[in-house]
């Protein structure tokens, strides 16, 4: 018998950490989501139950009460606030799923589908009215300045991403703006506002809102790989929409920019919409694989994660910072 | 020759005074809109032109500046705060349009038809957070408090209208209770943030407030009271519309209460959808004029507006007050 050296296995990242640190935080601000979706009108509980209740990961609301953990902050205040972004969330998820007329996410229906185009517009605009209700219970203009400038920015991209829909010419870098604006400002508010309810100062306003921005551009980019990416495990969101819708993401830019010039015939007609059956997404996804845009798609996902991670370097050590920095490394390794 | 006594004619009430009154602030109402609906992204402001360039009365923002006339405020906030009214407003008509399906608007194509469904809902969106960065920007968290509130209340008035639609059992107080969110809550809001930002007290508040509220219903009544009424002169909005919607307002609401067990089974036909030809529509005129249905309803708004002018008696007399009351006589006395 010899003694062997057996390495620590490397720890593969995990939600763990800032799941049990937000835990008991998360529970309030579920109570006041529920709580703030009543209204007199049956029909507005009942379609954003549908959603709110379906099973979302309360990403953007996580980051707000990680952000204040992370500043040492003791109070409550960031609850209702947590509360007032999910809303946001809900509500552009909602108006979201109408534009494109998807008709599942998270693994069902989506709300236009069970309950009509009409009724989800106007109970989007309804969360989105709560929401700016729920800060201005909170009471705090600065907090009210960065979630409305970046609703508005948010609407920016969305408005962005459709003029940008079936133009294959669009660039690398002008899909970032896109989803700097649409993914990522929401993600930065969120976290921002942690700093703000702490009153920390700005240097960890800025430091959190960059985490949030990074971790938002990191997502989205995972999330627009897996959408071409057949070994993916399933996720609620049907595989191919982005392809049927013409949508311009990374996976497509890369793969269209590297192609040969039959490739990019192929590219030009399916998001201009003339390939849209199986067999085109299957050829799609094989000239993915061809040109490695998943693997360079998710590289770039891990840049942006790592900037996340570092923007966080100005905290003190500690569980809340090392289950952000956790955080921000789970979203990137999703789906393999 | 005979000296004969010429009494003077009743003047018609006419929009002229609460016009002038209001022409100075309202072109710098009109140069904040216009410098605010921009972005980077060219499609925002052309849609949201469409719409805002395409010949609006500016009604609510004018509440606004002629509430604060009559408190004799001075200064200058008001004008970034009717603007936000304004948009407000025009976000709720653009995503009225979407849900109703809209094809024309104030006699033009709706921006619904012109830049498709997804847009409208978009920029609809973007239109809203812009409302709340120009509120964020005045700074009053009252304000805020109350526009926020208004804008979560039309909501829920638009979703209880989509809840009535179809449904020929809809009572005159759940009609009265819809309009009174969708419509009058921001004419009431509008008003009422004039006494905030001229510091007038609670009692001026509540005033503009009730005379806003009341003026809303008043020119919801009318304006539904127009849509069955043939002699009214060309209104931008398609004739009938309602009726083809099979939306509930109370022409309808009354000639169904007064109709005979035939009318009322004609009624439920059309209301349910299976009539929706011309003739059936003039059939629907035909009753509601039988039981003198548009009388009784334009009656029914005189009753608000002069509540909404008796409201104002709070108020010293003045040019803006005198403005005020001829505006709300003159709203019941459209389209005779």
């Amino acid at each position: 018998m010899s003694a062997e050296v057996v390495p620590l296995p490397a720890r593969a990242p995990s939600l763990g950490p800032i799941l049990s640190l937000t835990q008991t935080s998360m529970n309030a601000v579920n109570q006041i989501i529920l709580d703030r979706m009543q209204s007199e009108i049956p029909l507005i509980p009942a379609l954003a139950g549908h959603l709110i209740a379906g099973g979302g990961k309360r990403m953007r609301p996580m980051l707000t009460l990680a952000g204040a953990a992370v500043c040492g902050y003791q109070g409550t205040r960031h609850h209702r606030l947590a509360a007032a972004v999910e809303f946001i969330h809900t509500s552009t998820l909602l108006h979201d799923d109408v534009v494109d007329g998807s008709e599942t996410r998270r693994g069902q229906s989506t709300a236009n589908i069970v309950f009509g185009n009409p009724a989800a517009v106007l109970v989007g605009d309804f969360l989105f009215a709560r929401a700016f209700e729920l800060m201005v219970e909170d009471g705090s203009l600065r907090v009210l300045k960065i979630l409305s400038s970046a609703s508005a920015i948010i609407a920016q991209g969305e408005v962005d991403q459709l003029v940008a829909q079936r133009r294959i010419e669009t660039s690398e870098d002008r899909y970032l703006h896109i989803i700097g604006s649409k993914t990522a400002a929401l993600f930065a508010a969120a976290s921002r506002i942690a700093a703000v309810v702490a009153e920390t100062g700005d240097a960890e306003e800025q430091a959190l809102d960059d985490y949030g921005r990074n971790l938002g551009i990191a997502f989205q980019l995972v999330d627009d790989a897996i959408d071409y990416d057949s070994t993916a495990a399933e996720m609620g969101k049907d595989k191919g929409d982005d392809f049927r819708e013409g949508k311009m993401t990374l996976p497509v830019i890369l793969a269209y920019a590297r192609g040969s010039d039959e490739e990019r015939q192929f590219w030009r007609d399916a998001i201009a919409g003339f390939r849209t059956e199986d067999e085109d997404l299957a050829h799609a996804v094989t000239l993915i694989r061809r040109h490695d845009a998943i693997d360079a798609t998710r590289e770039r996902a891990r840049h942006f994660a790592e900037r996340a991670c570092d923007a966080l370097s100005i905290f003190p050590e500690s569980k809340a910072r090392a289950a952000m920095i956790d955080a921000a490394r789970f979203a990137v390794s999703r789906g393999y």
